[in-house]
């Protein structure tokens, strides 16, 4: 059944611009192959990605071997690095680079920002153009961690599973690009569009500079973008590839607590001085409650209705809660179907606490009494919720928990950065090219999702371009971005490079309405 | 006024040998030294220590150049080398030494642990036996944490402050034992009793196989001891001496609760899964409120009620709310009177929380679900509590606050280690000589304090030896022991050897009850 006729009306009533909310059209364009006379033929390209798949490895295997944490200031030679070898890469593939320097670190001013790289492969006029993101810096991984191999080295599997951070999140996506120019290249086949690429060195540590780069950029080096993919992200399963086009935003808070001039002897001053780890765990339990409920007053009324309409959507999503305990690896869900589930990750805020700084966080035992303490939580944003109304809503709820608790101690609270959640309109080409390159390569029709989690660069690129944004995953939902043993299957490497090689020549066919 | 009389009535209701709740001496001994007709005549010694006071400060400048530091293992040869300093120094000062290894440290087996050096200075059936104890290792100190000097370099400045790391924790007092053998020696002084040394290298890291060597002695090496002293804590204040006779003991707690297998992107997960982190932040908010009250039901009912009796000693200790709040560095303190204070210090327990293992604690931003979060708190623990009936109604209320949560991750609490308070009862001829000696030195009664912190060698030398053990400090509150620039005041090194000494010849004259 075509997903697409449902799409429209369940959309959050944000304001968009105009072609975002045109006419719905009558069947999702690509749930026919057959229908389109303008299929190119993609067997050569398939083919040399097949033949190339162990160079395509290999090439993941160096990238992967360059510890690129960007939160980690000893680290950012690493980065600095990787960002070579990306550059160095696209040269020998015959793009032009550069590397655009973002200046200091906010912050951290002994700390120069990692460049963006940036790369143009073909300049011709009767080409559409395409402006693809990734990022090439990756969290922070230990051994000790919990990590069943090195985490800076590509480690295969019988099931074919390569781990490795990074692998996934985002390095094999970046690479699927300079692969499909690769392939390209070997076999001999015209490339189909211009390719713009943007890969940036800071995304886990929130893009430092790169909102302004792209800003100025989109009219200099961007001019020609047509639109844009990114691929950043996860297919919903494991098996069904997925089209996104709905993102969660997030407000990322910090609340310090602090009262004597040091830590304290727990012996000596327990009983007698106000702790500010209890105040601290006192006004982080008023947030959220363990059913996921956001304690805030007033944030839920921010949020858009759920609509009779927009219910009908969930249950043909290929989604069941065996995906979400197999991802979880536990039955720990909070919901019961796998509708409200959804739900919960795409159209419901969620508030996560994820930690305290300055307090004792190894094993052990230690008696101390910490002097300052600084609690960490998220609150991952849905339209039609305002940053700013946001903002103001957890500061009043915070200031007026502390204030309860009759401590002397000295509170604050802020906000260390926001992302808006995007929405956009997934019947442009753009989608359909997507779509279309799905079915050819994976042989179903993909998922449209929203996703939970937050890539404010795209709503960046939709803003500063003007043009649609499409989130094209590779890798699937039990990849463990983020986590120890974070993984990308050979097979979502390689087909998801051929993917992201026929979405670009079904783009090239795609009439531009 | 004679402090003495008041102690007996507000001793806790525990139960003690019967020595120790004999009856209640109608004055304090030493309020008044001409009453004696012994008193010993002590010009002699006190005037040895002044002129010998360079080669006193001498020595504990060698000492203080051992960076013998028993929590990292590079330093445990400056560990064993401390030991070796002070067995020479005691050996040539004519005691009989020995070094008792302890065997490998449990859990780096890679490591001995450094011997205990014990020694026996004179040998007379007719004179008392009396237990010193001290420990030669320190707590770790590098000059960038905030040393104003080299931490292991003694600095003397314009006040006669003298810096260095483990000059008043423990060197200083340890060294005090020596310079009284030494000032006998140099002067022609009959020394007033047979002293056996215990000198423990672990001390700051768990005092590692101590208990069993304690045990395993008490009726061997330490069978004819009358009593012990330790000098290992510090005054109230800055000017006026104490005696202690009772200090806090602590039950460590871990919770640990878990849910999905790894941590989690809070994007993705957020909203739809428990999160371990939320359920802990409200289980730990119903330990202890912000005032300092425990909520655990049941855990103030086993604590000996205060007195009316007791409840006249508060004001007659030399301590205000400004010493409070010197040492807070803040006016964070809870209570509003010093009475209060101390109360809550000495005779009331609390309880503290760490930490947090598991969860982000670093300085910037991470959005992870962590999937396993252990939170650690301690209870100083008061007479009457037992640690195992501490346990049960921490364990129940803890189990019961989670199964409120409703939540379906997986809860576990438990104690990582407890050390149990200790009361001595201060009409101990011990106490009665060592407050003569104050009076005799420093020409004022001593403060009857208790502590809020643990000493656990306390306890296991009263339980092993079966005899009272006093606590005789020689530094002040000022210190900074275990903090950057730790010091020892030269009066408090000059003064407090002239204590130990005399404290010992009035062990020597008094009647052993």
């Amino acid at each position: 059944m075509p997903l697409f006729r449902r799409f429209a009306s369940f959309l959050p009533r944000f304001t968009p611009p105009p072609p975002r909310t045109s006419i719905v059209p009558r069947r999702f364009y690509y749930g026919n192959i057959s229908d389109s006379k303008m299929a190119p033929q993609l067997q050569p390209f398939f083919k040399q990605v097949d033949d190339s798949s162990n160079d395509f490895i290999d090439r993941l295997r160096k990238a992967v071997a360059i510890p690129s944490i960007s939160a980690q200031d000893e680290n950012r030679p690493d980065v600095v690095r990787m960002g070579q070898f990306l550059a160095d890469e696209l040269t020998a593939l015959g793009a032009e680079v550069e590397q655009r320097p973002l200046g200091k670190q906010p912050g951290k001013e002994h700390l120069e920002l990692p460049p963006v790289v940036i790369a143009r492969y073909g300049n011709d006029k009767n080409k559409k153009t395409i402006l693809v993101y990734g990022h090439y810096d990756v969290q922070p991984a230990l051994k000790e961690d919990g990590w069943a191999t090195e985490p800076f080295e590509l480690t295969i599997d019988e099931k074919d599973r390569m781990y490795g951070r990074g692998s996934t999140d985002d390095k094999g996506p970046v690479l699927g690009w300079l692969n499909v120019i690769d392939a390209h290249r070997k076999a001999g086949i015209e490339f189909p569009v211009n390719l713009l690429c943007c890969f940036e060195g800071m995304e886990e540590y929130g893009s430092e500079g790169l909102d302004d780069f792209i800003k100025a950029e989109s009219k200099k080096y961007f001019k020609d973008t047509d639109a844009v993919c990114i691929s950043d992200n996860y297919w919903l399963g494991t098996e069904k590839p997925c089209l996104t086009y709905g993102l969660r935003g997030c407000n990322y808070y910090s609340i310090s607590i602090s009262g004597p001039a040091q830590d304290l002897h727990s012996g000596v001053f327990g009983g007698s001085a106000h702790e500010p780890m209890t105040d601290l765990v006192n006004v982080l339990s008023k947030l959220v409650d363990p059913q996921g409920n956001i304690l805030i007053p007033g944030l839920m009324d921010l949020v858009a209705p759920l609509t009779e309409e927009e219910k009908t959507l969930y249950p043909d999503i290929s989604y069941t809660m065996d995906n979400l305990h197999e991802s979880l690896g536990a039955e720990t869900g909070i919901h019961a179907t796998k509708e409200r589930t959804l739900m919960a990750r795409w159209r419901y805020p969620s508030l996560s606490i994820h930690g305290v700084e300055g307090a004792y966080s190894a094993p052990g035992a230690k008696t101390v009494i910490p002097a300052k303490v600084i609690g960490k939580f998220s609150i991952r944003t849905v339209p039609n919720m305002e940053s700013e109304d946001v903002n103001k809503l957890v500061f009043d709820h915070i200031k007026a928990e502390f204030a309860k608790l009759n401590s002397k101690n000295t509170m604050d609270v802020w906000l260390q950065h926001d992302g808006k959640w995007w929405v956009a309109s997934p019947k442009h080409w753009n989608f359909s090219a997507a779509g279309k390159a799905v079915q050819q390569v994976f042989g179903v029709e993909p998922d449209m999702t929203r996703e939970g989690g937050s890539i404010p660069v795209t709503l960046t690129f939709e803003e500063a371009t003007g043009k649609n944004v499409l989130l094209l995953p590779m890798g699937s939902s039990t990849d463990a971005a983020h986590s120890v043993n974070e993984k990308l299957d050979k097979r979502n490497y390689i087909e998801g490079t051929k993917l992201l090689g026929a979405y670009l020549h079904y783009v090239a066919e795609e009439p531009t309405v």
